[in-house]
């Protein structure tokens, strides 16, 4: 009886169980082959109340679309919620997401005439418990952006795709002027640009919470909290994307942006660093189905 | 062929998959539903290589030994790790645990003359990603003390069980002088003493982050942190206690301290806060599987 239980569990969390139990692992081999022999599981035990599955055909759609998205890995396990076109971790200490994780193609970012941004509101995800859930109000007169991880112009598919972008677990306080608006908008133009040279881009995006030397000598981790749920305003940003080119090779690049003003002529380039450094600040690991030895490049540069 | 993977994986990964299914609910009474069905199971996906299973009667030991632990529930479901008598979740940006998890009794605190505290060495646990393992140098030099959060005082069945609560996934930096060794070791003397009021005492404990509002009027958390791998230094610590009378009534209490210096004539009851207070700073549910209404008392006052 209890195997029983077992099973219909397993069967309700697939990709979750997968994930939970790659989670334990420390050797990139392993992990590699334990998610292989387990492809488009469903994976109800992390889907969000948001995104409901009400009929057969959503089902299916729905569940190879996550086993798209997470194709090469899951970057750590921490309250995952997938999205109809996105697939996130919510950090419930800092109220903003640890990761957030889309797949891009052609077809996601062209100029579509049915999907209306303006029609969308940023909104609380209810799915996730009251004592950890940001609000609207703790932004408000905050200064600060309701910034979004996956961008809205990455899902242009569905009206529900962009639509899904504005709730609350997929934002986190950014600096508005200069930086959001600016030289962050110009990093998420850019990832979508990829999407003209490799068939298929996978884009992990998320906080920094990065210790600064003060004049004692010692290091401190240093970030503001806004509102009566304390959202953790990030003193920085990172994108680590990876882009499967038509001959089947795969080139990653990794940006890690400061939450501040940032002067308008600053390349993108200029924000790039190891992905090693993203993974070590962050706690996560990146595309740990791919070994760094078969990327054809990483920031440009043949590995 | 594929169910029949889930099923091997399921019976690996038992008591971590039920929890990994409960994180993703914020219903306490569903919660206590599903960990209800799934008694005893084995915890292997979640158990460290520090704690290797090698013949079949240590299995049947060490399971029975995480069930009794867990009892009421998981706080969180990050990178937990299971010892021979305690049970942790790892945080792998701060590189200390996010909580840890005991079972107390009589028998575990009396004096035992096999037990030497002296032969303990502090090690890094090698179960944990080299990127997010915290090292004996980290700690060098920084001014802090290595204070566990499972109280080696507190596991004195046998040599192996104190000896690994001194791996440094169960440490935190602690201020010394007035902290480490007085205040804090005063509440946990206190938690041992609860063992003659009840027979079983179940003891959360963990690192916070607290945030504090400076001159400029915003709230900023701001921590130390230390060593290569930039080892956070908590501001405060927590320990969320329930005990079972013999009559079988359930006890909270629950503390948090700063981690600093604290006058000697302190009373541990000064330090006590509203449980929900810690869950909501901590970003944790403490045992989730009792309702709150049914417990006697939290902090000393009827319920």
């Amino acid at each position: 009886m209890i195997s029983k239980k077992i099973i219909q569990i397993a069967q309700l969390s697939g990709v979750g169980l997968a994930g939970y139990y790659v989670g334990i692992k420390n050797n990139h081999e392993e992990t590699a082959k334990t998610i292989q022999v387990m492809p488009g599981l469903p994976i109800f035990g992390t889907v969000s109340a948001a995104a409901p599955f009400s009929d057969g055909s959503t089902f299916v759609t729905a569940k190879d679309r996550v086993s798209q998205i997470m194709k090469y890995g899951f970057p750590g396990l921490d309250h995952v919620r997938s999205y109809d076109d996105f697939v996130l971790s919510y950090d419930r200490r800092t109220r903003v997401p640890h990761w957030v994780f889309e797949h891009i193609t052609k077809d996601h970012v062209k100029k579509n005439d049915e999907i209306d941004r303006s029609k969308c509101d940023f909104a609380a995800d209810e799915s996730i418990h009251p004592f950890f859930r940001s609000q609207n109000s703790d932004y408000k007169g905050s200064g600060f952006d309701r910034g979004h991880m996956a961008a809205a112009g990455n899902h242009r598919l569905a009206q529900k795709d962009v639509a899904q972008t504005f709730y609350l677990t997929n934002i986190a306080p950014q600096v508005g002027e200069g930086f959001n608006r600016h030289a962050w908008n110009r990093l998420e133009k850019h990832v979508r640009k990829l999407t003209k040279v490799y068939d298929h881009v996978f884009c992990c995006t998320g906080p920094l919470y990065l210790p600064r030397k003060e004049s004692d000598g010692k290091s401190y981790v240093k970030y503001q909290v806004i509102g009566a749920n304390t959202v953790a305003v990030p003193t920085h940003f990172f994108k680590v994307v990876v882009g499967e080119a038509p001959d089947g090779s795969l080139h990653m690049e990794s940006y890690v942006m400061p939450n501040q003003k940032i002067p308008d002529e600053t390349p993108v380039a200029n924000f790039m660093v190891p992905p090693e450094t993203v993974e070590k600040a962050a706690g996560l690991l990146f595309f740990d189905k791919i070994h760094r030895s078969k990327l054809s490049s990483i920031n440009g540069r043949k590995v």
